[in-house]
């Protein structure tokens, strides 16, 4: 699904269905951190027009996912807890060395974006097909797609900022990657757990 | 005009009159900025859900203004530039000592947040009034009135979470501090220039 690599333990979600709160709230925070990334490429590149329009819409309809996640959680008499560390995040964001100009470094984390994105589209999918509470797993299924856009967006932008035989290269050495990292991963209550 | 005690020098219309390219600019990061804030006011603050709530819709409406201003900075055939300091934000920020309990710092950082808002809504009445382009004098007129919504959201939740009397003496010392400052003001070609 979207390049990975490994799908994600299916004991991830008998884990995610138990904590519903916990991934309620972890999930927020993806959003938000999300809504903040896309700010953080506005601010560091100005001048590229193009990815500040996207960009712009892109931290909005974050922002509106945000939004909506919370007024889950309300209605299920939850509160937004506290923003944990998102280890996985971490450690793909680690994976290029912080060097090389500056468009060679928007390459990057544009990868790495578009990484984060297919992988949290994934685990919506999971959580779509398992979760019990029907109107949640509806949820869920209607966000994935969204995600699974941002994806897109991402990569288009690697692809036309990159030497186009160079950006797919990197990127399927960083699918290897994630791949390897996953099989640790797939035993914690938290989107990207 | 929302409280404020000093009106801003006249002449610095005819300053932003002539420097539209870079009163957009600033413009466009003042909403980036506003966005941040209220997503900062999220993370800081999770558990106080009917301040997320609206900082959750506060930080998409800031978003969508940013969006606006970056289309009004592209027809016009200019580039986004890069962001400036804000000399103005800093010296207000720094007004109340950072000290006291969180739910004390909250109401001080609510506070600032209703004057930056108060301020900007003022300079956005300046710049309706006075600039001869009258698409962007009708979009000044328009997002002044936004403003002055957000001026009067961010004073409720100050005097929700705290001493009402205590709230009120607070926000008419930093009124009357701005006023004071506002006299070197009005010379640069920024929003709060």
């Amino acid at each position: 699904m979207l390049g990975l690599k490994l799908p994600t333990d299916p004991r991830w979600a008998n884990i995610a269905e138990k904590n519903i709160e916990e991934i309620l709230t972890d999930h927020a925070f993806c959003e938000q951190k999300a809504a903040s990334t896309a700010i953080s490429f506005i601010v560091t590149y100005p001048e590229e027009t193009e990815l500040v329009k996207e960009m712009g819409a892109l931290a909005r309809e974050e922002m509106s996912h945000f939004e909506m996640v919370h007024k889950e959680i309300r209605e299920r008499g939850y509160n937004l807890g506290r923003e944990r560390k998102d280890e996985y995040v971490q450690k793909i964001t680690a994976f290029f060395p912080h060097e090389g100009d500056r468009m060679k470094r928007l390459v990057n984390r544009l990868l790495i974006a578009a990484l984060i994105e297919a992988r949290s589209c994934e685990r919506f999918k999971v959580l779509s097909e398992n979760i019990a509470d029907k109107e949640l797993a509806e949820f869920y299924r209607k966000l994935m797609v969204s995600e699974a856009n941002h994806y897109t967006l991402f990569i288009k932008f690697a692809r036309d900022y990159g030497n186009r035989e160079e950006v797919d290269q990197k990127w399927q050495a960083l699918l290897d990657y994630e791949a390897e990292l996953m099989k640790n991963f797939g035993n914690k209550e938290y989107i990207h757990g």
